[in-house]
């Protein structure tokens, strides 16, 4: 793995939190996405190298949205850390072979153009670890 | 904030970890170090240019003992994040005037030589964060 890609934080209220965030950092959120297949809204924040990516639910009543379920779990706060890697099939097949559950058997289309694929946290030290590579790349 | 230093996981057992998280990252941790002042043991494993700490009780019965207690109520997985910056005070000033709670005054001594300091995570939406300077800066 190359580096951390994103640190994934769960949030509420996604207006609040990009204020937050921002005065936190000391800098601008720069682009808000919806990854329609993932039910979630995005906003990405720049901390060096690595990057903030704020995700919330794009609707606060759906029950089965990832968010909404992880929010009413555990609120708001660190949800996943992402890492960039160069081959994403190769690093996927070298995960599965070390005993690592993937939580898709192919790469899926995440936020800011990438290819990304998760790992079960219960086999992962109860980290929800993305792997994410650029999809031009 | 100039990129993420470390991610701190909590976990139980710092040789099985040590084994996990080497399959997970695909390299051998390359340093061991307790933090008398914290009451934990830390191993260090790269991800290009950030860090994974993982952070350990040096004794599991002591109730007292910080990891003990996040992982009694939380489990292991993400404990907190490091974030590098290149004046620990003017940023602990900063981020105070802008509202965050500082858990400590100063900056402590911290593991891997450094300067840290960490905000209350009910201030920063649920995240523990560390700011860390290097002493040498």
């Amino acid at each position: 793995m190359q580096k951390i890609e994103h640190l994934g934080i769960a949030v509420q209220n996604l207006e609040e939190s990009e204020k937050l965030y921002s005065r936190l950092f000391n800098t601008e959120v720069y682009k808000r996405e919806v990854v329609e297949q993932q039910g979630v809204t995005t906003s990405f924040l720049r901390c060096g190298v690595n990057k903030i990516e704020l995700v919330s639910s794009v609707d606060s009543k759906d029950e089965s949205n990832v968010i909404n379920k992880y929010l009413s779990k555990k609120g708001e706060g660190l949800h996943h850390v992402a890492f960039a890697v160069a081959d994403i099939k190769s690093e996927m097949a070298r995960l599965k072979e070390e005993g690592f559950v993937l939580l898709s058997e192919e790469p899926q289309l995440g936020a800011d153009n990438k290819l990304v694929c998760f790992l079960h946290p219960k086999s992962s030290g109860g980290m929800l670890v993305e792997l994410v590579q650029n999809r031009n790349s």
